[in-house]
């Protein structure tokens, strides 16, 4: 008989929302080694709580996170939470012997994801950061290839993820734009997806070199605006940033995130370039991974675009949803990521990216920032 | 206190688990003006269909379909069985007052799809036939746009339906490949699909002139093949098929639909042609519409390629979703045609595409088959 | 020492152009077999004769056509005018034993297309169509490597040629528009090119069944127009073409030829499907071809995308111009037409596409125009 | 009666042939306010140069660059020779008072830029660097659309020019890969490119940190390889650039060059975002420019694919060849600067890009040489 394991979900806005599609979805989609129950959800406002929890489908709300990393009733807890609540929140959960699922950004600072990363591991539970991209099926494909030397030896890494929603001067200003919450803004925020993916599909970064700038400088403040007003309010945080880099085995990096990008919606686009080959993939196609093959015969080369759908385990994760061709969503990405957490606690075993994941991605972040600021290259 | 409406299900299979899904979801994602409840699932098999309960979310597995369409329990009845049974079911099922959503292809012929339209209006419930790919958010938008006059008179509708499964021609023989239990092949299959794209962009067809067509006439049957044999059966409906047509206003059409295509996987192609401007829409591609508008200043003129996926009302069905460029996935589809489905039931109100539309679906596969075999123009 | 062919240009506008262009590159960029002159040219108006003669690089000018068909200064008689004047040119140039180069369409109908056939063959000179999209790179690709079985058995052809300037129903009523000089517009016009793309590519038209439609049945004449009048004038033509058909060894063929798609600028558009793979072009990316190939690993199958311009003979004539990925345009298919031709007349050989082509090509067209009126299929 | 200018080229290979066929095309595709005569080609090596001269359509061909801008008969002295004789020639042809046209890249260094400036200056002739890429009627486009204001405020210049000839180890050191010919290797030749497109699109780069990296130290020396050999030598320059910058007006550049991304042929990639829409551009899709328009109603926003083929004047340079769809080609870039250089040297007036653009472009290559030598950033 298949164990069952309690969840505790802090969080309930859009990574909430997320991930209790995917606790929900996982089970219904694959045949996973646990049951799993959503058990408690937790949030600040108490009557958006317990609407949550109706909506989302989870039997118990609660106003206090600790009630749920103590709770002797829950067995893994799913931080949503701000990510300058994740510290103490992991830490506690660690402490309580829960298994811990963690959203991005890992924390505010190295400090913090060392003594995360610590706690996780003195505890002995299963921790992963939440990354949801790496489990895109075209990531997924890309990792298998990368794995497999379709690339060969690997020259450079280029990402970019750029949005558009700050393009507009009056976009008003939000916990992201604040250092106290966000840590460092968009590089935090969304740059920390293209260094996983970069440290997941090619190697680690070796050494940075960084610029982090801010466009708009103050924004109108969210509360004056709701109130009619307009008052200004300081970003402290980049709203840009632009890193180049050296990874493992001189692999060149140059990445960008930007809010400032009109037409670009949720564009991660990566190209990765080696001796036998190239990968292209932009999350706006995400079922799509485009791959360019020098070992063709020389007159039939050219980028293929491969429709990432194929069933019978030919293509990662997708033989458990539709036939060719019928796509897949971003809700997926959560979907594929809890379904190999819970297979990993129910087994006890690591689960990438795990909290030193999360730890080495603090790292670059942080570089990146020292770099930035005194304008040079910095070692990592 | 909203009303709650008890669901029984007929199919475990690909629409099963598609329907399930959508019946899921629904609730989760959209504010619906009844609850549901997922009360009995029916299959043929007594083992499949309770393992199928399970893994779907149901409460109750029956594997007599005439439990669900009478039983007092039941408010809904969702057909997903073959097309050779809709009839049969969805006649019973009117005649016991249940609202009934019938999976597309309607039914095996036009006197089928009369009397199920007849009964169902007589039995005043609310009919639907399941024609998800309508609520595809951009193909929603091609429809609004289309409704706004953005594309001035139209002169083309073109579309193709292509996969490539059958270009393999050791793919076995299935019960889509067999008059009896098919209707007739690709043509009722996914010609049906594009017949009815045609009909809720443009209009109706007036006259047309088909040319249906077996590439392969004999194909291993999938359960000699099941026992390590090859025994060959008869493909006795077309596998491909291509017609034209006048629709109203003059409107020229061209449809394809095939299976011999490699790399096209669910190749959902439509272009319309008007007078200020065109739409271009690839479900490979769902989240995206192209739209040439003629208005556009000279010198900037181009086909602009729309990420369907805006916030806060600006595109059908996507607020209740994820942000901007975070896209959906072919599922969604289903999700959006059974929140619609039960909205209308709940007020009693008529839901497009209804059995009538199914009815006229049917007329036009008709007359196609009508022409192929004469060899010239029927008109409808 | 090689042989010196001076030619003789009938026509100055747009195919004049291209064509004079082509005489004076293709010596610049191929290594021929016989050197060329541009010894005459002729118009019907002798100022603009004049001027096209000095803009265009031709030594003479005359606006007297059978000037240029018996000189017995000239070699080579490239005919550019109105399709209603090729037969009589043709065959007079023929009858003087000029190796000749006939733009398309051929020629008015059937009996004119037999005649120049007939009075070509007699004089044993090298007859030729300018069917130029033939040797664009990538169909030159294309067409090796379908004879190479790259795609197997071909089951689907399919074809469209779209423009948009008519969808502008103001666009004034134009030789192309009439029947006297056109033939049968559109169809003629365009549907040849695509007509004959498939018999180059795939085989021939075996039956047809057609529908040829005039959308706008008045314009204004250009001439009122030119002098701010607007008096109408009948079209007599159709101005959009669909037709369906079966070819060589079973292929299904689809073709459309329209003038009436916003945003689609010249956009010849070609698929071809087999057991094997797919093909797909659209001349707009000229030099690019997609290929899929059911051979790949099956994780990695993609349409590729060939920049068809690999150089050291990896792909049809780009070695002639510049390194990969800087590519070729529209004029260039001239260019590499009349080499060829050039080189065929040197050694006295026959060059596709033959005059025995173009009749081939005005077979199908009367069969569509016949099947159009008829309505009902004809056999080829 | 216009002016003719007897041009003499110096060069004859790549860079020969295309300057070559531009000086042959311009005057039959624009109405120039001069003629032109092809008088002079000079080459090292008697025999190719005499039949460079014959197959490139010149009438005098010398060995001796002296000749050419000291013969009293030349006019204009077009320079592709390699990088390294660029100054000597250039300011010996502006002493001889000739107008000079000189391939990129313009210099070795900045000494050599300033000195060929103070020359051209001095000697008051008209100077012109063949940055041709300007001319791609797209980029001309696009240069007028922000200059319009298309794109209002601008936050990001991203561009990336990317071949692959590198990748493949085996490919021999040529001029190209050492110091003392090239400059900066794959920065100055093809950085340079991009460097330009960003000052004349966006403009000046005020501070730059940059990344010269060179991935294959060793290369077989292509004289050793013709001799059945395998002699390495060393690869003196970067063949892989990357570096970030701040622009005129707080724009973020982010600029990479390599020949080490297989698949990417001749991929001259650019990015610009602004407050009021996007732009993108790839040159291996040359006749398409990308426009996002952040003013288009919120429901029909999307990059549009601008087919740079419009007649009428309303697209740059397009009218003077073919109709719409009618794609151009590489070549085509220097026929439009060609044109533009004799109709200004025709009229004694400045024409862009200009020798000063060649030193601002020099001064920020020596600017990312400067920073990536000392791993911080250098202003300019």
């Amino acid at each position: 008989m298949a164990k069952t394991f309690r969840v505790g979900l802090i969080g309930h806005r859009f990574m909430g929302r997320a991930h209790s599609n995917a606790w929900r979805q996982a089970p219904k989609f694959f045949h996973l080694k646990a049951n799993v129950e959503l058990h408690t959800i937790c949030g600040r406002d108490t009557a958006a709580t317990q609407s949550a929890r109706a909506q989302l489908g989870w039997q118990h709300a609660t106003t206090d996170w600790r009630e749920i990393v103590e709770s002797p009733l829950i067995d893994i807890v799913d931080i949503c939470a701000p990510p300058y609540l994740h510290a103490e929140m992991a830490i506690a959960a660690a402490k309580n012997g829960k298994h811990i699922l963690c959203e991005k950004v890992f924390a505010l600072n190295v400090k913090e994801a060392e003594a995360m990363l610590a706690a996780a591991q003195k505890a002995k539970v299963v921790h992963m950061v939440c990354h949801n991209y790496r489990r895109t099926p075209a990531i997924a494909l890309a990792k298998k290839m990368i794995s497999e030397g379709a690339l060969g030896r690997i020259f450079h890494f280029r990402a970019r993820y750029a949005q558009d929603r700050l393009a507009d001067v009056e976009f008003p200003l939000d916990w992201r734009l604040q250092k106290e919450t966000s840590g460092s803004g968009v590089h935090s925020d969304i740059n920390s997806h293209i260094i996983d993916l970069g440290r997941y599909l090619v190697g680690e970064f070796k050494e940075v070199c960084g610029l982090l700038n801010t466009f708009v400088p103050e924004r109108p403040r969210a509360e004056s605006l709701a109130k009619g007003q307009k008052k200004m309010g300081k970003v402290t945080v980049p709203d840009s940033a632009i890193f180049m880099g050296r990874m493992d085995g001189g692999v060149l990096a140059n990445l960008e995130a930007t809010r400032y990008a009109p037409g670009r919606k949720n564009h991660i686009e990566i190209e990765i370039n080696g001796s036998k080959g190239s990968l292209y993939f932009d999350f706006e196609d995400m079922n799509m991974l485009k791959f360019y093959n020098a070992d063709d015969p020389k007159d039939r080369q050219g980028f293929r675009e491969i429709n990432v759908t194929a069933r019978d385990g030919v293509h990662p994760y997708v033989s458990n949803w539709w036939p060719p061709g019928h796509g897949l969503g971003y809700e997926h990405t959560f979907v594929h990521a809890i379904a190999d957490f819970v297979n990993a606690c129910a087994e006890g075993k690591s689960v990438q990216p795990t909290f030193e994941d999360g730890l080495k991605n603090q790292l670059v972040l942080a570089a990146v920032e020292e770099s930035s600021q005194k304008g040079k290259w910095v070692k990592l």
